[in-house]
């Protein structure tokens, strides 16, 4: 069958493809239409459709891969699908289903090794005990949910991954400036991203939940820490001051959704690991897509920046 | 005994004044000082003590009123108070301690009895008893406590004071606009800087907290409602949900502190009331020193522009 | 016959629609084109005509209603309607013309009562009689006109309607704020769009005009005045250069088109209640086009964001 | 007698100043002061008199020349002096007052008779009539005002040196782009800032007025254009409309004060000039006071940047 | 034949065109596809290949005159060309190759003649050693080379003719400022965009080079002159110093991409120049092709506002 | 002696102090004065000499260690030493002069030795070479220079260990994210700073040099790599063009100084770690002056925030 790659505009194709993140929107005429991502494998393309019936309603489960009719359409540059029908695969169809689901680089059964390293290595009760709670309540969710719905880590155990990456680059960082407290590092790196297991809705078919459009991780993460602390009665300690000041902060800027910006080392450091991490991982996703020589897609977290791969041996 | 008003740059002064929002900080060169505001009636003034002794430090209790020995000095404009000694007053100082603390136009029971009006119309379940709750739990703080250290509102019973005005003024746009859900703008109006209960220290030396640098009024009141919700079992209500998103977004700005900005009509209108009320009430306070046809002085909260007062009867 | 909201993208249609806001523009290949707004009672569409000919440009009238024939077309969820033909409709259409014509909620006549209740209170006599000659010279046009072409208030009447709504809103703020004049304030909202019946065409087919577009209302309105005062022999009062400096500040900002920011409470005020009735009307318009639970079409007065419905009784 | 440039930071001193700009304004502790800026020749240096009695308030008029004890103070490089007293000049004192006035390279009449030429050159009836009439209604101020208080062309025919600058830096714009129309672009420098004779009090001792504050040079400009326009009864032409959107239009930008930004080619040109020539003038007032490589003082009007003026004959 | 301006949206079109600034990019799906620029005269429109096969890769050569067949289609105003397939013109399409190359209104022999002039005029050796030795090194293409791809001067001969027009501009300047270095404006202007003969392709089917993009043109006149130096032995003397820091400030700020902002009165005027002389091209290019009483398409030097040509004689 | 820490506002003092970063300014009088930077260990204060008479301007160089009388000031919590007299220390003063000196964690010798084994690294030949020809011209000072004036990395062998701080930092995410190039990656780290070995006067008495101020380091660093690049014959290679790409662009934007921005994933990683490491090192230099619990003093690299130091063990 054929691939989005081998697609051009204004091409009828038939094509199986991952339906993710639907949302039921309103035109400017005020007719519903359905908005998706649709994947297949590492590549994927926007598609609506804009004759959305009862009947498709039913059909169509987010996460699930159809066999997906339609047209292609561009906008400059962005290729668009507009879907006329579907229907789930069969056997029949003889499709690895499989290869239509992202994972991390490292099982999500290896992952909870090593991070479970470095949470042993957390020697402040208060702390341990606060991230003991919440990775115990969580535990199955955290290992297995992306990171986001399109950008960096939207993979099986992207969120995970991401936190196992920020841990290890947090390492030389702790060894060049001794004065940091360890211990508030890696707490706050475990927990920075918690309040995304409710943001968003799950591993597959991943989109945005009310509570997440309304409330956002970054104060679902403070709420929930808040929370267990009361529970432990510990709400008033430093250390519980000091964790949630770092969920609340790590976006680094107010404008980019911290509604506290970083007023201790230990949160400015989390920031600029969370930022670097998103960054690197953002630019690989495009550049292992394309040759030595060659300019990637432009990248969305990059506002849209194509990135030069040099060709140098 | 001399006013401040009275006093000009360079002079050596000895004056009453309640000393407030004292802070012990580092000069560059790394040596203590203390920086507080000393206010004498509504007028108020910025001052230092350059030698900040043990002595000193036991003997300064914020939102005490002293007696007072320094002098005047200027920036451009801005008179600053650098203070050698201070001592308590006593009866032979024959001082009125009473005109040292501002109070709203209104008594804190009066404003107890005008916002319990506004609370009686609210007539859905959840948002009444959360409501209700947190109200009960904070009652004496809640209509006791300014809105702030030095900007609008801040003096005894400010917040509420606040609040009311803010619950009136919602009156005639409730009635323009219909379509808006009452009950979730008065709960919403009367939740909103609940956080500040936490924020600041009390109506009496007012200061920020630790919780109140780290977390701030908007992240503390979020966390509030939630654990509230979470003994009531609705947390996961459409009623929380939305009350949390108010208290998120009133500021009406990532920019400006909010982790969301707002995506209801309820709280876009509790955004403008708030501002509106703010931006009003920060004029009156200078507007009410000068005489018409006068210019005020720099203003903070507008960026240190002065107002003109039209002559017009 | 069909409605905008039951079309898609790439249909052919045939719909019934009043033509409003005709421009005739070039490409960036230098050919001309027609652009306009398509109205379907309160739901509106983008439209284009390629293909502009002679034939056309003599039998389309902007602000009529025509028998419309053409293709869909999407701009990311924003639909547009490329029209291919035109032709007036006649008796046998039977189409209810009035239906077409979006009016205020209240009549022009109870309108021009309303307002004149305001007006009656003004005791300043300078104010009385300015606002006075300019209401007579302008009766007709300022309870007819909308207040913009596609914005907020683009309605029949909606010019006068914003502004007997600013006036209601300013009710409880000159109550709870007493040092603000009173005669300013009502002068100053009564007469603070009346540039915009000179930079609008009219309340059929409504356009910008050439002086609109190089000279703008703001200072359309300033210049009326200003003229009016010579006539009067008061141009140099006080209350006229108050009166053309809240025209002149009621954008707020520089950035939005005032050449002055407001410097006197009343040209704050009238800023807010100005901003504020705007927002509010802005949301009313789309909340009211979806069900609760739903979120509006991308709301341009705000960034394109789409607000969301709380489904709460 | 001392200079300014003789003296240090904490000096006692006695100096011969022009006293211009006197503000009375209120220190945050609500007292009267006095802020101005006395002049020395070219060099000037910002003054206060924080003790503003009854006494000085009768004796001091701005634009007039003293004998000023104080004491000198500096913020970071930027002198300022504190005045305790002053006197007017007389005869013993063996003052040259003429060498206090600052004034255009070139006099008035000649400036009259170079701009005259460029008027002479209109061809279009209508723009000659208007430029006509308004140069001789303000015939004499337009020759003797300054542009500005302290910026730039603030000194005896600065206005009219400013515009004849802009005349004859557009001859080459006129010549290389033949497009342009040259009636237009006359007529709009010479008005462009004819609001300045309303917004400023005069050739001595300038200040702003209340109508320049609250209302604007720009603004103020367009007003009587307008005016004008209607005694002519030609306010709708093509040429009134396009020669207000130039004086509306000039500084540029909304953010910098334009209720319109330009939308013409003159316009354009117009906004171009008049920046060019204002940081050409400000850069060679400072410049022309230091050596070759040395830096000047900051300057204002490049956001307090230091030039250096480079060592090459 | 027909003409761009001609054709209409969806139309199927057959034109003859010059194929300009051919970059392969990738689609977000992966795919290669063309991304070009066709002229036809001095009108333009942006064109795509969405099935860029091996064989079209061998038969597109970017600068050379094509019958192109394609669709067109409109995005918001904007129309585009989508083409399937290119055959180059041979003699039986009877074109004039000539008309498809615009060039500028004077000679490049001409050009080379008046620029030679102002280079005679340099009096200070160093910098007319340097200004000779980078001239005779880039003789031939300094004088054939456009100034852009797409933007103002994009022809045959626009770098000179751009460098040409801002030293006939600089004349009043430093007849009306004479503290300004003549020498060192006459070198920075000849030299202020000599790093664009290595930014840019060449005369015909002008496209950005790697060198361009990686480094650009600022750095590489930067980089250019300071070998130079070197080679000369000069590289620390006030004038190779004064002249880089102009080259590397001409865009005025840092955020246009200059890594220092001017410091010196010369490097300003050059700045002011370079911008002033661009603006008033980029209107001219568009305003001489529309009408009196007419707007211009959108122009992106000023963020696609259209202009207006008063109706004026 | 008395300590800086020790001093209080309007203090007559006698300081042993190193006076670094001498400049001649301007007052806005026109009077020459000195501004400069007084070290005594890791404290600092800015430090004037109003009086500047051509017997200190002898006695002064920039580095030295001098006793010195004055007087001290406060500019809102900023102290600031008002210098009257200066004398150079001697015998009897018993100083350590070494105490003066501030240095890097790790000798320069040390820092050689282990940026040499990154260097080994390196495998391809063109970029071994050119940092090889660089290092050894520049070996001595590139191990002594600090890497600013005031900011961070301000000491002896401070540019050596910023740069050895970045290699380090380098590893992991080189390890998690093999795609990058290491060798761009070590080159371009060892020479992004470069230029400061010309920007900058020295390791003793640091001050900009002119070449700095008008060309600045980023310039300076691409000019001496274009050089160096010409003569091995390799100006035109892909890894070329890379290195000098990452050093423009190593500021991560344009409003920073960076003519480019990162457009390969190797510029991007380099200005991440640069940026990570300053932000780093800026808060280290002044959290180890204070203790836990406490905050900082105002950060410059910080927009003047203070932080905090968590009271956790």
């Amino acid at each position: 069958m054929k691939k989005i790659s081998e697609c051009s505009p204004l091409e009828e194709v038939s094509l199986v493809l991952r339906l993710s993140d639907v949302q039921i929107k309103k035109t400017t005429t005020n007719a519903d239409y359905a908005s998706m991502i649709a994947f297949e494998g590492i590549d994927k393309i926007e598609a609506k459709m804009w004759k959305f019936t009862d009947d498709l309603r039913e059909k169509l489960v987010s996460g699930e891969v159809y066999v997906v009719d339609g047209r292609m359409k561009d906008y400059q540059g962005k290729l668009q699908l507009n879907i006329t029908s579907i229907r789930q695969v069969d056997e029949n169809d003889h499709v690895d289903l499989d290869s239509f689901y992202e994972k991390a680089k490292i099982s999500s059964d290896d992952l909870a090794k090593n991070i479970n390293e470095y949470f042993k290595k957390i020697e402040n009760e208060y702390l341990k005990n606060i991230v003991s709670v919440l990775l115990k309540k969580h535990f199955k969710s955290f290992f297995e949910f992306p990171a986001a719905v399109t950008m960096h880590h939207n993979y099986f155990s992207g969120l995970a991954y991401h936190t196992y990456s920020m841990l290890r680059l947090s390492d030389v960082y702790l060894e060049m400036y001794p004065f940091i407290n360890k211990d508030l590092v890696y707490s706050g790196i475990i927990l920075h991203d918690l309040g995304k297991l409710l943001e968003l809705s799950g591993p597959k078919g991943t989109e945005y939940t009310q509570i997440g459009k309304l409330i956002g991780h970054i104060s679902i993460g403070a709420n929930e820490i808040y929370a267990t602390a009361l529970d432990l009665g510990i709400e008033k300690t430093e250390e519980v001051i000091n964790l949630i000041h770092i969920i609340l902060s790590h976006h680094g800027q107010m404008e980019y959704g911290s509604p506290k910006e970083p007023l201790t080392a230990e949160a400015e450091l989390i920031h600029l690991l969370d930022f670097g991490d998103s960054r690197m991982a953002s630019l690989e996703k495009e550049i292992i897509k394309v040759k030595k020589g060659e300019y990637t897609s432009p990248i969305t977290a990059f506002d849209r920046k194509s990135f030069y791969v040099p060709k140098i041996d």
